[in-house]
């Protein structure tokens, strides 16, 4: 082999040089599609010796500027791994003879190559919120780079975009088109939600995803912290939750610590969290640690030892929401709580005679809709069963859809009713099939349903959930990636641009070839290989 | 949280000694379930200082024996990680105290325990093969256990079964209950194939690969190692194969030395290594560094460019094939290969004007059937479409039913030829789908067909197919685990024992446990959790 390897030494080194010469001009994508892309085969070579990230003179932020400082560290390293990692001192040296030696020009130092940044407004120690504006321009030309955006968020995004242009050909070497992008998000929500009560993440977990959500620009992570079968989270107020609803006391629970650690690392990539507490359903776990919060179901005129909902009919079950709620406020600082309310069963509350005499006596009749409707009261979203319960809910809520048969009629229905809705229904990736199933999120139409433009303007975005029936930390990074880039595509850019998954398919692999360079464990699309294979086994 | 921790102290304390109590005389099941096990409440401790495996003065293998030698070591880790992580000191001291204190006996050194090895037969060096004994017997009684089996992969499956009769308690201390298992496998080819051609798996995903199968007495690798995509085979006789074959000639592929590894590491385990080198159709990498091996593909009277199966019309053909079968004989040392023969294009055989005038000359007619007859000649396994097209082939060849709708018909039709079968159609696990697809696994009944009782014995056993179409090291694990060991139960076990699934839920969840515990990426069965989580990430 070895033998051989030297006799075709010489003829493959020439194949190698057409290969390098065809290859450098390639234009690279980035993903999600920008809303405007135009590139030039004019190129850029970049050494990691002479690369800088700089604030522009008339930016708002400057250095010690946290949320900016951290994101210039963290791109150098993501666009020059073999630097960061020891190795890119000697591969620097050999580049430029290298490069020397195939476009036939004398031997030079590396260019200087700086990319400027510039916001408009400070914001620096702040919260990405509901109404932050993601927008960015970006130039590149030579020798230089002008990102512009209005905030610290604006050129998150546009560092990520930048970090994506940049390629490297067979020699090692970097290099960046010439290339001019204006930007913005197609949807202000653009959410991944995680199950992490049916299965414990473990926190590493966690900020993986964040990681990789912001290589999609996904900007919010909901987090379905608790549920019926644990309550991981550790709450200052009520520590028995954790202590008796979590999977294990110690070792199946996000301290405060973690979660602080989950916001922060969010925020430094421009990703919200959004808490769901669901109850009146949902709530199994949390009776462990706190006793009388649950209704006992009854079995005739007896208890019979299981427990439903939360018991909407006594004043201690408000007392304990709102000190429980108070704490999640206090600790999360987005201005979103997700509440759940969704699957509420009736048959327990209907079974307990207290609940039947609470119902008499408040007029409800028979109606237990009118039941979870007094319980559910607070502005927050929703998910879709709420409404369609018929319960008056404040116009600020945002609904949440999830059931996947009737969805545009749900859309059409909730907008005109004038609420802000938010979709989930297509993108439960959770549901997994054999084949291309990412497909199908290039035929999900968000505000293609019967309505005014106004209705259409109620749609504030999208979500992929990933409920935890079947996952936890063995399988989540796999069945996450690549298939949530897509629905991340189609809630960043263009439809008219995005609505053909053939054309998406050569980019969606090349991007995700890029998230194993990266280190996320994204499985592949079909057939094929590529030059850094993952290796986190 | 500190502070209430501390006060609950004492209640939880008193919690956990009552559930020891119960827990300690939990009988821990063994996958796959053995043919005959009998477990009492009775039960010893085990320290890891004081536990030892020696051979039996009867038995023919001795120290020295490099299978049980090395299994030995393996099982000890195994069996006590905390111990082999460096932390067992400690724990071992403190355990003599508990332990002590939990039965309220005065305090005692640990006792010893000691396992005892026994093999009829030496052939440590040697390979498993389709005729190797795998029964053995294990007694375990106070302070010892005792393992007999006719050869050493017998005992490797002893092992296999001891190292899981073992528990630890909630203190760390280990366990074993009296336990005596008679046991041997229902099927004696019990494979797994792993597909490296449509994307490479590096060779640290196919070593673990081999220790889970192990775990789940699989005892045949079918290596499906090259294909259309790409030849990571590494030929010292025609190197370009690979050179030119593979995705890449030096990352992705296996080198003679990778090979030995793989080999080897199966040996260890008492695992067969059948390569397959799928011809004549399925080799369009091959063509790449085989000129002229390949039919070129005609439109009209013009070649096309294109190029189809293996060209069995000339010479040269039968000469590279001989020679490289010679070398995968010589490489690879089981008594079984596997030449494919399935999914032959006839279209592109039928569009070349040689082979038609080489159809005419032997007469064959149109039936190309016939063409592929005259090209497969070999005693092998073949895919069961060489049988389909009704050629002629050796009795002694081995037939692969992989066409998932008939495939009771083609059992008895075969059988009735007398051919050898094996039973891979409902075993497709590449094919996935959402929830407990696992179960499935529990209606398949291989020998269940319309055949006489002699027909039925010559259902050899089954094999589970890993395709690799969508799968690469980042899914690959927890895609087969543990859906993989539903399988290997029903190829193993007593079928009228394993007919229930539901039966077979609680002991999968604890053995996907236990591969958690032994750093294998199994996914989970369903909500809930385990006390070693997965934390490879």
């Amino acid at each position: 082999m070895a033998h051989t390897g030297i006799h075709s030494q010489p003829v493959r080194s020439c194949l190698l040089l057409v290969v390098v010469s065809v290859w450098v001009q390639q234009v690279d994508g980035v993903w999600p599609l920008p809303q405007q892309l135009d590139q030039s085969a004019d190129r850029n070579s970049l050494s990691p010796q002479r690369f800088s990230f700089i604030y522009g003179r008339d930016s708002a932020a400057q250095t010690g500027c946290s949320v900016l400082d951290a994101a210039f560290k963290r791109y150098f390293s993501i666009i020059f791994p073999d630097f960061t990692k020891g190795s890119g001192l000697l591969m620097s040296e050999n580049k430029s003879i290298r490069y020397t030696s195939v476009s036939s020009v004398t031997t030079v130092s590396p260019q200087p190559f700086v990319v400027s940044v510039s916001v408009k407004t400070r914001g620096c120690d702040g919260y990405p919120d509901e109404d932050s504006d993601e927008s960015y321009n970006l130039s590149v030309s030579e020798g230089q780079a002008v990102l512009r955006s209005v905030t610290v968020w604006g050129a998150l995004r546009g560092l990520e975009s930048f970090s994506q242009l940049v390629y490297q050909d067979d020699y090692g070497s970097y290099f960046i088109n010439k290339t001019e992008i204006v930007d913005f998000p197609r949807f202000a929500f653009r959410g991944l939600l995680l199950d992490t009560s049916r299965h414990y993440l473990p926190l590493h977990a966690i900020l993986k995803t964040l990681d990789a959500m912001a290589y999609s620009k996904f900007n919010v992570f909901h987090w379905h912290i608790v549920d019926d079968p644990s309550f991981p989270y550790q709450s200052r107020t009520f520590p028995d939750l954790s202590n008796k609803g979590a999977f294990h006391p110690f070792t199946h629970v996000y301290t405060q610590s973690d979660v602080m650690r989950v916001i922060e690392h969010a925020r430094m990539r421009g990703i919200r969290v959004v808490p769901e507490f669901d109850s009146p359903g949902h709530t199994l776990s949390w009776g462990k640690g706190q006793p009388n919060l649950l209704t006992p179901c009854y079995k005739g005129d007896v208890p019979s030892g299981s427990f439903g909902p939360v018991d909407p009919t006594v004043d201690t079950t408000y007392k304990f929401m709102e000190s429980l709620l108070k704490e999640v406020k206090f600790v999360f600082p987005d201005s979103y709580v997700h509440l759940g309310g969704d699957e509420v069963s009736f048959a327990c509350w209907q079974s307990n005679p207290n609940v039947r005499t609470f119902m008499e006596k408040m007029g409800f009749g028979k109606d237990f809709t009118k039941l979870e409707s007094f319980y559910m009261e607070r502005t927050s979203i929703v998910w879709q069963d709420v409404f369609d319960y018929r319960e008056r809910i404040p116009q600020d809520t945002v609904l949440e859809i999830w059931k996947g048969e009737t969805y545009q009629a749900e859309l059409s229905r909730m907008t005109q009713a004038g609420h802000r809705v938010l979709l989930s229904a297509p993108w439960y990736i959770n549901h997994i099939s054999y084949g291309q199933d990412w497909r199908n999120s290039y035929a999900v139409q968000p505000q293609n349903f019967s309505g005014t433009e106004e209705q259409k303007k109620l749609v504030i975005g999208g979500e992929v959930a990933m409920w935890g029936e079947y996952v936890d930390a063995t399988n989540l990074n796999p069945r996450l990636w690549p298939r949530a880039c897509a629905a991340a595509e189609r809630l960043w850019s263009d439809e008219e641009k995005t609505l053909d998954a053939d054309l998406a398919f050569p980019r969606l692999e090349k991007f995700r070839c890029e998230l194993l360079r990266r280190g996320i464990q994204a499985e592949p699309l079909f057939v094929g290989h590529c030059k850094h294979e993952y290796d986190g086994l």
